[in-house]
């Protein structure tokens, strides 16, 4: 059996799926073209579109992260070759802690406390409690769910939204269309933790951003291509005067890295981070590969990657 | 009865004790003298000396605070009357959600993420997991003691300490001179949670924060006086070279509002709040206050003040 690796740390890769898989040949997109032709399977990240060139035997792919975007838009992409993803792999706690820190950041007034600190201006606030503190969270998949929950138990409201009807505890989950309205009228914080699909492409736009109440703040963790930045900056207003929204803390944008010239480097109301979330850890994304390719050969049915939904 | 109040928004405090009391003659520090002399009870925050002239007949005095050192400073303050303090009076959750965001600024980067974004640098980091990230908590009374358990909670090794041995659930417990250089060697971030007493004063001072790992932070919500500025701003290091300390998120100081002329202000390791880390819930503590009353009122036994100890 050979399996295929592309991805960033390919030896550290390839050492720990020979570690696991011992009677496989284990290569990667950097070894020479004849060996790593007529692969069984492979583990990839963002892969090149000639990575899928002569490789007529492809029985599956591990996807090792848990958007999928990057790679069905790779031209080359055999069309029946099932896809796993990463499940939350570890992924979900780091991400409840960015959020957290995210929503705390503006519900406990950091983000004008950094403002008064550069002026030496001692101006104490009164605190709006967390019970007064709705918050958002658009996207409830393994990682959406496990955010929602976290903020629950951290003691904010959450509403929680979905393409179709989900059920939480100590969520209020919303869903469709009309659903998507209601939550956006109601959160003082919009998190963002839906897939990057056709269907959520640009979903937050300036008509959605301008539902969300007056000074209403925005994080997204998940991907850039959910929210529109030349509306987002146009709703977060200049450097003089604030504007419909109050702030936001973005870790993903429609371009990575952030181009040098994009506004938002520089605006005073955003705060940055270079998609660093929720790090795939290591370990446990090695175990879920080898725990695809186990079932693939034993003919066992597995979750896979609907292609037309886009997750 | 007549109960007399010092303290910021008098009137709301002379309206919720009203209601409260309402048999009482409730009466303000604002009222004329002859108004005020001969209360039965004092409900107080930073009581000017004068208040204690003409008040032979106290029966108690209630500190509108979790910490006794600016009364028991206060010169004139009557010897042989009992005092009482706020418990935790749910200060004990906001303060823990601050250390929460204070631990997670630095275990996550967000510190040299704000330092990135200023020269528009991306450049993800490894996080360092929050296993291998120990927090130290000095202090474990009502306050200290719910956010070591937070950070349990959270995730974190939680390191505990106190002058007399304690036991708490998750939280490896110090005491004593020894277990405090115990503490400090193997923290990553140390709370600073402890009353300001005469044994606490600049307890944190050049020699203890150099037992501190190298690279280790602070997070001072706590009290100033815990803390030797001048030894912080030296181990902090200076724009060009960091110093032994990573960074510091400081609440309080040795003198508030913090003087403009304090380094700490435009530190570019140290981020700073004005005090705002753990306010007095104001319906909580009217209870509170009333609650003494009536206990001092029918002669029951109460948790008093020890004025040597400090706490």
């Amino acid at each position: 059996m050979r399996v295929l690796i592309h991805i960033d740390n390919l030896e550290k890769w390839r050492a720990a799926l020979t570690k696991r898989l011992p009677e496989a040949d284990i290569v990667t997109s950097s070894d020479p073209e004849e060996h790593r032709r007529h692969a069984d399977y492979l583990a990839v990240w963002k892969p090149p579109s000639w990575l899928f060139e002569n490789q007529p035997g492809l029985k599956g792919i591990v996807n090792l992260g848990a958007g999928v975007d990057a790679l069905l838009a790779t031209p080359k992409l055999p069309e029946n070759v099932p896809i796993v993803k990463l499940r939350d792999a570890g992924m979900a706690p780091p991400m409840a802690d960015y959020v957290l820190y995210g929503v705390l950041h503006f519900q406990r007034d950091f983000d004008r406390y950094l403002g008064d600190e550069s002026e030496q201006r001692w101006q104490p606030r009164e605190i709006v409690e967390k019970s007064d503190w709705p918050v958002g969270v658009l996207g409830l998949g393994a990682i959406g769910s496990q955010v929602a929950k976290r903020l629950a138990e951290s003691g904010f409201p959450v509403h929680g939204w979905s393409r179709s009807p989900k059920s939480l505890k100590n969520v209020t989950c919303h869903h469709g269309e009309v659903g998507l309205e209601d939550i956006l009228k109601q959160v003082r914080t919009l998190v963002t933790l839906l897939p990057d699909t056709p269907r959520t492409r640009g979903l937050i736009d300036a008509e959605r951003l301008a539902l969300l109440p007056r000074g209403a703040t925005l994080i997204n963790p998940g991907r850039g291509a959910l929210v529109d930045e030349t509306a987002l900056v146009e709703a977060l207003g200049n450097s003089e005067q604030e504007g419909h929204l109050r702030g936001a803390l973005l870790d993903v944008f429609e371009t990575e890295p952030l181009p040098e010239d994009s506004p938002l480097w520089r605006h005073p109301r955003v705060r940055l981070t270079p998609h660093m979330s929720a790090p795939t850890p290591f370990e446990a994304a090695a175990d879920q590969v080898v725990e695809a390719i186990h079932s693939w050969e034993a003919g066992e049915t597995l979750a896979t990657v609907d292609r037309r939904s886009g997750y």
